[in-house]
């Protein structure tokens, strides 16, 4: 392994950071060049253009707004599309590729590869859906009392039992109690239920940020490299600038306050107003947990440069060795002394991660501390637009902040289904990781958290041209083959950015335990066929 | 009431112009003229930056983001504000106030005002929210038949039954092939699944759109004055330009094409590239269905101007009057023998409005067709940067396009609470517009459909004047003596747009049935007094 990429690179980064401007002010596409950490495999692939010019259609590829071209997501991108395309092939012809299945190992989707819900909060779901059954007596054998008690409290908590109608833009107040309870629980520091803003899963709440904060393009987020695709996608969109700071893949993709500051100067000096630090605690795709110290050094910069802090901490449960706790940046920042007039703090929940995993509910929050009430006036109109987030996802929110405890009738039940997933979650990564270790030219560090392995492989020379020659970047090349040769879908490192030069992908630790060894055998069996074809 | 309004201020209009793209280029807040259609309240008010210079955060109303600061939404804006703190001391003080309620006639929002949501839609929810009790017998005993066939079809529609998985981005398939089949049956022509993008409510599908068509604040958006102020919002929001066309309020808020020709002309005049016309039908606040003959005329509009077409259909259900049926653009599009090559068109729909007015549900979609197949791989590009929308509100939005039939178990009860809310909410439209149009100096069009009312109020020149030394609009002025008067909570007028110098507010018709004679007489009685009050 590389013993400090961020050092290594360090030259780098002023022409990656001149050529990222430089598309920025002329180029709907990124830079092609090896400099830039997104050598996306866009720009290989064939422009969707040709027909554009004769098109009787008066919008156009040539006339829609330039950040919508410019925006991509990855973790959707074009292996997945590919893989789509198998599958309806295998559904017409079964029996026509080396695999039975599709593999979805793109996207965060626990329930998608059979992770089941959580019974409790799925009877408190159905519940407040029909609160008319909630007293009769059918109810009392089809769920248990305290989801019946819990969807009693819920729905008394919204005025006027009204479960289908608006609620206050920031969410149902009673639930934001019951949040702001969960937090202060969690954090051993207050929260304040006029802080949090529910949103339809922890996307629209980056938005939201991100649109307050981007004035134009000399506006800057700094986020780590790599990173998880919305934070690159929402400044494209929102017309900004992504500051790269690089994690160090060397030191199990530390988060480094001397990268921090030396990528914070080069921007500045080059006219960049930095506004922001996104921080992704535990790491996507990089599956690190934060050490408290990194914490409090981190909040110690954000305080001293003036930056708000953005902290994505949606897979705050999901921390699978001993040596790791999680931290949120509120309860760190509060240690250490600073209150809500030190330092401008937002942290990113969500109901999609964690052990429960429930992504179609569209259920999170952010809590938002540290802006003056003016500030904080703009945030709430922006929310207003949109009415509010959906009930469904905010009831999920507030119980995911606040599930059963020792002594309620579901608690046994519902522990053993958390920790069921959360073991059976800590091997998978554990074998992932072990077998990613043992192909030749691949490192892989430990997913510490999250639901995410990022392992670097390193090609050849002739796989590299063979990429070039087939129009597309290596690491993109070598995800279609593995897709093509094994049915497993990854996404290429290119669509969370790297270090120039080197390749990557994400793979998450999800198909159900039982499939692991399988896909392990066609992993390698697969690995080692591409480097004996590519061998130099 | 006025003549012709349109015409009357057709000199106006090119000032207004020029005076709204001022704004644009140098103000972050509308102009004050009155010679704008959005006179808005806010621009009355005192401002919030006092506190701004020494602030302690980084982030300030000095240094977000302009557009945000722009943008307004008066559904949710002062009034409202003011309301939720009368209730709160209402509560804290019963009987401090000449009334014992708030009434939130602000927002079509009808369950919390005590709609009841429909019962089969609630239990297939509830089903599917937690499939684990589909089997039980216990089951057989709470819900009705042809609720757990449907739950069980639609668990079955999602792959791999995972309720609680990301969908494909534009929603499960077998849920917009539901959808698609309901516009056939609607429309009595070939609707796409492929074309339906599945969003939590119609918000976000509008805002997609805008982000997709403005590039910069050159880039123009039709748009009827009065409008949704979502419109005005979403196009600020995204830097874009609104071009007003006026409603003539003299014909019952009538669309007419010499307007909208006259309008874009005025635009094009002034560098401006309009690319799409906003129609909402049924209107909103203005409550006019729009006549088949004129919808033609309307789309062949579009189509030689080649704008795109963004229709609002959310109320297309919510048609009050015998003489006025609701078509759909789509329907009307294809019976003009324009295909899928000829106009470019999308619908948006929700399930917030209707007959089950299920707004927390967050379910809709926009029916997008007439784009290339490159444009629409951006647009799917967008919806995948959000992952999908709320599962929950896709199948309510399935329910909605595709509720129970004349034979199925549930039909019969289905109907009656369907027939008895729309009958309900006919009445209450009517009850309230005449009791509008019995005050003196007030004019209030029909509610042919939608869920407003939205008269005109003639203020004398003293009322003005005492708005003037109260800091704020005429109609601001009067929306909030009548909120302090009665608890009646509605919107000024210039949160939507209004022909300079008129003055209305929006009403919803939504309060229960039984109080709607107290409301008219406390309207009443507080009209009467505040007229004698301000009397020239």
């Amino acid at each position: 392994m590389r013993k400090s990429a961020a050092d290594r690179f360090r030259h780098l980064f002023n022409r990656s950071l001149i050529l990222l401007r430089h598309r920025h002010h002329h180029h709907p596409f990124p830079s092609s060049s090896s400099l830039s950490p997104f050598s996306r495999s866009r720009f290989f692939s064939s422009t969707p253009f040709s027909m554009a010019s004769d098109s009787p259609f008066p919008v156009t590829a040539q006339n829609i707004n330039p950040k919508v071209l410019k925006c991509e997501y990855a973790v959707r991108g074009e292996v997945v599309t590919l893989a789509q395309n198998l599958q309806k092939d295998l559904q017409a012809n079964p029996g026509s590729h080396p695999f039975d299945e599709i593999l979805y190992c793109n996207i965060g989707n626990p329930q998608s590869l059979g992770q089941q819900p959580i019974t409790f909060f799925r009877e408190v779901l159905a519940l407040c859906d029909h609160p008319a059954i909630l007293d009769k007596s059918e109810t009392q054998g089809l769920f248990s009392t305290d989801a019946i008690q819990r969807a009693w409290q819920i729905v008394d908590q919204i005025p006027g039992r009204a479960t289908g109608a608006y609620s206050h833009s920031q969410g149902v107040k009673g639930l934001r109690d019951t949040i702001a309870a969960g937090i202060e629980e969690r954090d051993g520091f207050p929260a304040n239920p006029d802080d949090i803003f529910m949103t339809d899963g922890a996307s629209p709440a980056v938005h939201n940020m991100m649109q307050l904060l981007i004035r134009s393009e000399n506006d800057g987020i700094l986020c780590p490299i790599p990173q998880y695709p919305l934070y690159s996608a929402s400044i494209d969109l929102h017309g900004g600038f992504l500051v790269p700071y690089y994690l160090d893949e060397a030191t199990g993709w530390g988060l480094e306050i001397p990268e921090l500051k030396k990528q914070l100067e080069a921007a500045k000096s080059k006219g960049i107003n930095v506004r922001a630090l996104v921080v992704i605690n535990p790491g996507n795709p990089t599956g690190q947990v934060l050490g408290e110290e990194n914490q409090r050094d981190i909040v110690e910069f954000c305080k001293q440069e003036g930056l708000v802090l953005l902290a994505d901490e949606v897979y705050q449960e999901n921390v699978y060795v001993p040596e790791k706790k999680f931290h949120s940046f509120k309860k760190v920042s509060r240690s250490m002394g600073y209150g809500e007039n030190d330092i401008t703090l937002v942290s990113f929940q969500s109901v999609s991660k964690g052990y429960h995993g429930e992504c179609g509910k569209r259920g999170g929050y952010m809590e938002v501390t540290g802006f003056s009430a003016e500030v904080r006036e703009q945030i709430y109109k922006v929310a207003s637009v949109n009415l509010c987030s959906n009930i469904s996802g905010q009831i999920l929110a507030s119980l995911v902040m606040s599930p059963p405890k020792v002594g309620d009738e579901s608690y046994e039940s519902f522990n053993a289904e958390k920790e069921n997933i959360l073991e059976s979650l800590a091997r998978r990564a554990k074998t992932l990781e072990d077998a990613f270790n043992k192909l030749e030219g691949v490192t892989c560090n430990k997913a510490e958290g999250a639901m995410y392995l990022f392992p670097q492989i390193r090609l050849s020379q002739k796989a590299i041209k063979a990429a070039g020659d087939a129009n597309t970047a290596p690491d993109n090349f070598y995800c279609k083959r593995l897709l093509n040769a094994t049915g497993v879908v990854v996404v290429p490192g290119s669509g969370f950015g790297q270090v120039p030069g080197t390749w990557h992908f994400r793979c998450t630790i999800l198909p159900p335990e039982e499939k692991i060894p399988a896909i392990v055998t066609r992993l390698t069996e697969f690995h080692e066929k591409f480097m004996d074809e590519f061998r130099d």
